[in-house]
């Protein structure tokens, strides 16, 4: 078996098992259930393979969740799937990756985004990934919780890892239209491999990152949920709490690459929507402008705080 | 008093006459209210000037309307503002228009957007506009009627105007991620001067198409509006438009240019996403399978069809 393949399998067998972990803790074990939705794309349309994406909707904890697992092989890889690496534009490739985005029901529990990607193109390689949180009403030890998980999953690879990935996160979360971040950040890192100029890593190390990555997310994001799942909002915070959903349908559909992308590209909609909350309002004010200004700080002044400081 | 100014005049008093009679008609006239938020941009910043946006929320009718007046002065004229016209990007230029987006409660009355807007830059000035409507349970008279309304206002001007207008409203108000079209259309024309090549009109016809467009879409609305408003819809239906609704703001966000030029450029947020429905949800399948069956044929191949033949 020739050394990519190998490494392919690798990866594969590792994200499928991700993706169950994810569907059993955050479905069954917070009593509720994943329907999963296996397709495939038959070959010679440019674009082949298949993928399963699990949903969740209306459980007694997550409102909705998806947690979407792909293998595609292309014969042009398309040039926003790298900006380290613009000469490998066009050429046949091979991406694999867990999306999950979830929506929980109670307006204490933040939603929580992950992705986690391995793209090789011929002989060269490299991977992607992050998790950001986004909370409703906040609480700063969840917080500071949530980034110690993802500076623990960093720095176990590389301890330069960390910072960088911390910022281009909340560079990248960012609505530029109201002046606030998504939320209150995590990590983002992409093209890295062994030529990425701040923080080289060999593919163990990818591989390696990738993992703990996705298993930070998993025991992070649970134990936060864990915390806030059993109170209840308001009728008050729950209408709120669709306005503020609102900043998230605005964030995937006006600036998020991967969405835009996939909608462009003639992706699967129902997959890529996946991401899209529940229930959504908007208004021209805020329903609750005292609960905004519990919340703003974080996603303005407090954006790129040092919480583990 | 210069001819542009007195032009100016004549169109700024109609545009405020037109928002005044949408937000009666639409507002005391259906048992509602629509909140007036005036705004002003001071000069120094590029772009000065202010407008009026009237917003009725939770009205007896109207679920969520929007209805902006605006009148703004810039120092640079934004390349997207005229694909004619491209040497006028960059030339000081005056804008003015009506933008209308009404969301019914009842799933039986359809939303309707229309905009009516008047630039100049130097001698050189163009309008622009139309109107396109949104069934969610489709009454073919009314689909008819809309039409028939969108052809005289434009026949009462040049009678190649309707064909021109109506194609573009099918091409531009089109979801390709969806592969449906937005509505079931209308009409939508831009740069419209003594230059056009299709359909060259002179100052004064293009004056009287905006007229005959705002007056058409008042019309022509409310008469739908009063058809349907008395049809409560069921649970079922109701929790359907909330699902079709998706579709709308994934249209305004993901293609819509006058949307996503205001949100890059730095336009008032809220009054841009006035647009946006006041109650919105997204699933992986339709909740209703059979209410789709009847709206979809409008969507897809019945798009375009001729319904005045």
């Amino acid at each position: 078996m020739k050394l990519q393949d190998e490494r392919t399998s690798k990866v594969m067998v590792w994200l499928r098992g991700l993706q169950d972990r994810l569907c059993q803790s955050f479905g069954e074990g917070l009593g509720g259930h994943f329907l999963r939705d296996a397709w495939a794309r038959p070959a010679g349309e440019g674009l082949q393979g298949g993928g399963v994406t699990a949903v969740q909707e209306g459980g007694p904890v997550m409102e909705r969740a998806g947690v979407a697992f792909s293998d595609v092989r292309g014969s042009q890889l398309p040039p926003a799937a790298t900006a380290r690496n613009p000469h490998l534009a066009g050429r046949p490739y091979h991406a694999m990756g867990v999306s999950v985005v979830m929506h929980p029901l109670s307006p204490h529990a933040p939603t929580a985004h992950m992705n986690v990607r391995y793209f090789s193109a011929g002989d060269v390689w490299w991977f992607g990934g992050g998790f950001d949180l986004t909370p409703y009403i906040p609480y700063e030890e969840d917080i500071v919780y949530w980034h110690r998980a993802a500076r623990a999953a960093c720095d176990a690879v590389s301890p330069a890892l960390y910072p960088i990935a911390r910022k281009h996160c909340d560079d990248y979360f960012f609505l530029r239209h109201r002046g606030e971040a998504r939320g209150i950040g995590g990590i983002f890192y992409d093209d890295l491999n062994e030529q990425s100029p701040d923080t080289p890593v060999s593919w163990e190390q990818g591989f390696e990152l990738m993992q703990r990555v996705g298993n930070a997310y998993h025991d992070a994001y649970l134990e936060v949920v864990n915390r806030r799942k059993d109170t209840p909002g308001t009728d008050r915070e729950r209408a709120w709490q669709l306005y503020r959903r609102g900043r998230y349908v605005e964030f995937n559909l006006v600036f998020d690459r991967g969405t835009l992308f996939g909608l462009q590209s003639g992706g699967r909609t129902e997959a890529i929507l996946v991401s899209m909350p529940p229930q959504v309002s908007w208004s021209y004010r805020s329903p609750e402008p005292e609960l905004d200004e519990r919340l703003l700080p974080y996603l303005t002044q407090l954006r790129g705080k040092d919480w583990l400081a």
